[in-house]
């Protein structure tokens, strides 16, 4: 029985479950209203894990946390996991252009279907299903370095390591005078790394740059 | 013992209503965590009283719907008619200057009541108290006037009817060329009325022309 409960619940109404995974393409009913409903009760139950799991953090740390959770990529890892995509019905032209694999489908998708576990059972069981989904993403979360920009977080991580801070190095200039494109080279010695960042300004490139090393050094985000 | 329950909720534990009213110029623990958790309940409990209220009603509807009942100057007038502002613990400076009226002490303060409830009773009670807060500002809501822009919602509320559709006057421009200020008048006659908006392109004006003569005819929004 597996198969009847693919997102840690069991639906007693099918109906919901196959709702929440139609999206707008394949005709209604669709799960656009679901997923207002879904968004919300995402938020809520994000917010209420940061909440207790970061009691000492301020509002503006957990209100960037949240942010961070809930933004669509995220959740549309989380959707991954859960094999949300092949369950999808999709309309033939979204299928045929990999819709089941867009980052927007998918998040989307999953917020609906969280709608659909707290219509069908309520509030508890769609706070159980939610947390079991989004613990992975909270594990080894860092609430104080969410929302820093990269090249914070860059200096923070080789400053507590006490290590020689990054350079950073214009290598370029291009584009028209309201459109201008610059290029940057960050570096650092210990590790030995070093990226480049494009940007619509100087500082943009460095950012961009200094995320890419953060990126060797702790993987994606 | 009506004066202990003031919010539909009856504390068990005092001490959360008492943190929830307590701002930040009045000192720890103040109300901040608490607002930002409230913040996420109320956003729930209005998208589903929304969802379920207006079940034909799209996405788009819904959100913008959301956006106005959750909106500082919304929370502000159930904070009043919940008799929160003599009930706010606020630090001296904050106290002399009149805090406790102020529209966003009071909204933050009534969002953090919110979690209190929450966590000290749990969901169930948090929504019964919340929907009760918010069924004066759901009567009579319609749904598809909701984000609206003032101008088209002005020409339906005349169109719906029979009247005379507004008129609108440019009434004189100012300012450096990059930063000018237009001043419109509109009129409408039945009934009678006129209004002036200003702003910084002449449709802004008339937006703000038609808002001022919404606000005569259907009270403040």
């Amino acid at each position: 029985m597996a198969g009847s409960d693919p997102f840690g619940h069991r639906f007693a109404d099918q109906g919901l479950l196959a709702q929440a995974l139609t999206h707008r393409s394949a005709g209604a009913p669709h799960n656009e209203r679901l997923e207002f409903l879904g968004d919300a009760l995402l938020g809520l139950v994000a917010a209420e894990a940061l909440y207790q799991r970061f009691p000492r953090a301020d509002e503006g740390a957990l209100t960037r946390a949240r942010a961070e959770l809930v933004r669509e990529s995220t959740l549309a890892r989380i959707a991954r996991r859960l094999d949300v995509g092949p369950r999808l019905m999709l309309g033939p032209g979204e299928m045929k252009s990999g819709g089941h694999r867009r980052d927007s489908i998918l998040s989307d998708a999953l917020e609906a279907v969280i709608a659909a576990i707290y219509l069908d059972a309520g509030f508890a069981a769609c706070r159980i299903a939610v947390l079991a989904w989004l613990e992975p993403e909270l594990e080894g979360f860092e609430i104080n370095k969410v929302g820093k920009d990269a090249k914070t977080r860059l200096q923070e991580w080789l400053q507590g390591r006490q290590r020689p801070l990054p350079l950073y190095e214009l290598l370029g200039e291009s584009g028209d005078e309201h459109a201008r494109t610059f290029v940057v080279a960050c570096r650092i010695t210990e590790p030995a790394l070093a990226s480049e960042g494009e940007g619509g300004s100087r500082r943009a490139a460095e950012q961009a740059a200094a995320a890419a090393i953060l990126e060797q050094l702790e993987g994606p985000r």
